[in-house]
């Protein structure tokens, strides 16, 4: 998976869309306050985004909302809930994506 | 909608799914075990329900979990920002869902 | 639900698609030639479109291939079985839809 | 289908979510503003929402687009073209909601 | 694709899963239990599942069940025809995947 | 992504698609006339083609419709815009379909 390079290239792809049309840094934007703490605090935003990454089946998407349960000191536990709920949500579909979610927390070295 | 309506279907039809064969059953007390108290609150469990229903566009989903989340103590103010989860996440094919989730919580007088 | 009514309507509406375009009668052939008796008996086609019906939560279709169930000769318990194979791969979200099932199943005397 | 029911009910709850949150007027003419006319006519913009409804299943963004489609002069083929690019992109499982268009384009007298 | 190191990597993960929380023991177990011989033998229940990976575009879900398939026995015109039962039921957005299993099935040297 | 290698890889599992089973020809036949030059020109179907491939998040029909699109001469605007309706319709866990669109366009040297 290699969590830097997935970093790297999301960062400069993002950047080359906001310099080809703005559109792209207004939806950011937008989707950067829907998850920034509010009423619901920023962490269970981010264990949702887990929930729904899971079972959208959306790779990236976990890589993003798992770091970003880490920088809001979710816990190895919280981290395995939210996973459940994308899980028991989506089906068995969503197991490759929950074994996905698995790898990248040993990489993060969450899980041994 | 007709809350009370749904919420007599949905127990009269799980209730004939459970007799017919004990999946039924045994599904349902897993998603009732995901979504109970743990080390996530069940009250941000129920939201992030809410936020997959808005995301999958399952409007029988929606009433459900926006009862769960009302039954949680969750308010208006945080049920609002689960649907934003789920409408940014899901895009503009979402905004039905959207609208059916703001026209159920004026059926539950949660909002004018 | 009404059973005849979906029958009727489906009729009229794929026949009104056909005059408009031949797109729509060559479509619909090439979907009937997949579900025809083949290397896999049709009963177990449509078992399997049954499934495929549960996890796209698709309730005109599910309409559509309960009946072809029953035309082939599928048991109550068969049938049920194609049901759960939907449930366990789409998750809870698949739920309305099975309740949908059960509830033409009644309709259809499959079960009380 | 009611058109006039559902323009009204659209516009009642839209207002309801933007007078809630903001988010919702922002999101809302975002997806304006990348349905205005550009690089591609408004047209060609309207009749590929249409194809994204059909291939989506979304019976309300349906009715939105289709009269998008007509308010923008698109022809009887034209919509009937868009129709069979997300019957095709979708497969079968989009045929009631192919259907749903095509009664929509019957109570708006675009065919007989 | 690798075929042996994908079976290898899917077992080492879903081990790790099953060790951190049962949840995903018992939901492994219970998509076995369905998957199981029953009232439709279990070869047409892994005919199914590829019908639904092809559908839902899993790759890791068509290498499953494609093995489950010829585990039971099935021949060449029957896993085609399971996989055709995906495509017409998907559309073209499922080519990729109706690609990746006729690739499959040539690692597996069911098609030359 | 290496464009040539994929349009290859296509190229040979289609053939072997339609030489195993003639329902492929078929369907791909009936792909290609909805996608040719009709009411809608071609050029706008391929944008279409395009903006479903976001929705959809399927990255071997992006590859395929981005290559139409420049066929039929589409401009970068174009293009971009096509990218936007997807992404506005499918939210944003279309997001890393968007950014492997534009890592396209770079390879296809359509942007810088």
């Amino acid at each position: 998976m290699k969590m830097e390079q997935f970093n790297q290239r999301r960062k400069v792809l993002n950047q080359l869309m906001s310099e080809n049309d703005n559109f792209f840094e207004t939806f950011g934007d937008l989707d950067d306050s829907v998850y920034s703490e509010g009423a619901i605090p920023k962490k269970y935003k981010e264990l949702s985004g887990l929930s729904i990454s899971i079972l959208t089946r959306c790779e990236e998407c976990i890589i993003y909302h798992i770091q970003g349960c880490i920088a809001e000191k979710a816990t190895r536990q919280e981290i395995i809930e939210a996973i459940k709920i994308g899980v028991i949500g989506g089906g068995s579909i969503t197991y490759p994506s929950a074994r996905f979610a698995f790898d990248a927390m040993k990489e993060l070295k969450i899980i041994e």
